[in-house]
């Protein structure tokens, strides 16, 4: 049955490809769209096309971007000594989205993982560091991810960085705010006691 | 940032007119696309348009096919004296996985629904009448949804292919194989109340 025609597992596979659809979601999104008007594929045919065509990375932050250098770079209302090291674009997205960091930001398009082979020249970490010896930036806060290979990039960066006289910084873990300590894991609860600060 | 790109939000948006998808989701597909290598996104943007280009409607059965007549129709396995009558494409799949109907299907693409302007001439009933009139077809199992509208479109089935003789037939409704009664709700308790068959 349909299922079959070879285009339309061409389309499955391809919805399939994305995060976080499985089988089902995508048998029902090819068919949804062989059953909408024809301009509804064209849609997103051509959305998909031309945001992959117009999107670059930015030649400053290595954040993706149409304009370059990106909006947050080129403006100069932002705090220029400061700079927000990422993994992904999304983590900066969620730290803007967030609304009190004002500086700049520095994707790494990924983090340290020698097992799947992402070692230092896999990042962009090279860029950073040229942007750091261009002078001018008095911090580095590394916000990558609080997972094994996020923490074993920040301590990289960290080495890296340091002999530059720049201050280098990691964003805190801990308790979630409006979390409850009995819905936290023993990891998270271990950071937020260690990264305690003195109220009085 | 990059929510903010115009070749990005259009593409978030095209994302978010696929059922089920929301903001969320849409943003995270989008990001994907957009850090993933350009062969990821042309993939999916050539899949969408090629399907779309391909995939037509069978001039007997209505159904979403590549070649004319599909190929449940050009089967010549198929039992031609049974149409299954479905309202869309996934249900006419969803009785082909069952495995176990030999017959035909006519894709009706959609039921009737007055309110949202969905009469008779908005389906495909027309072409039904005809298929019927040929002659040689001597049940229509009617398999719209168990919904007001999956109902009233049985009804009107019934009453539209009763005069030509042929047995029109509704597949049942009860409770679900492997559900417990108390998982059931009233309407499906009263369902399979009414449909109850006998065991000796």
């Amino acid at each position: 049955m349909l299922t079959d025609l070879p285009s339309v597992e061409r389309l499955i596979e391809a919805f399939r490809r994305l995060p976080g659809i499985g089988k089902r979601t995508a048998e029902r999104l090819a068919l949804h769209l062989l059953g909408a008007p024809e301009s509804e594929s064209e849609f997103l045919s051509e959305a998909v096309r031309n945001a992959r065509e117009r999107v670059r990375t930015c030649s400053m932050c290595c954040n993706l971007t149409e304009t370059d250098p990106c909006g947050t770079c080129a403006d100069e209302r932002r705090d220029r000594s400061v700079i927000c090291v990422v993994e992904r674009a999304s983590g900066a997205i969620a730290i803007e989205k967030a609304g009190t960091y004002r500086g700049l930001y520095h994707v790494l398009n990924g983090a340290l993982n020698p097992l799947e082979g992402i070692g230092p020249s896999e990042l962009h970490i090279d860029q950073l560091m040229k942007r750091l010896e261009a002078g001018g930036v008095a911090e580095v806060i590394v916000a990558t991810n609080a997972t094994a290979e996020g923490e074993a990039t920040a301590l990289y960066l960290s080495r890296q960085i340091s002999p530059l006289g720049i201050r280098v910084t990691r964003i805190a873990h801990g308790v979630p705010m409006g979390g409850g300590l009995e819905f936290s894991d023993d990891a998270t609860l271990s950071h937020a006691l260690e990264g305690r600060t003195r109220l009085s």
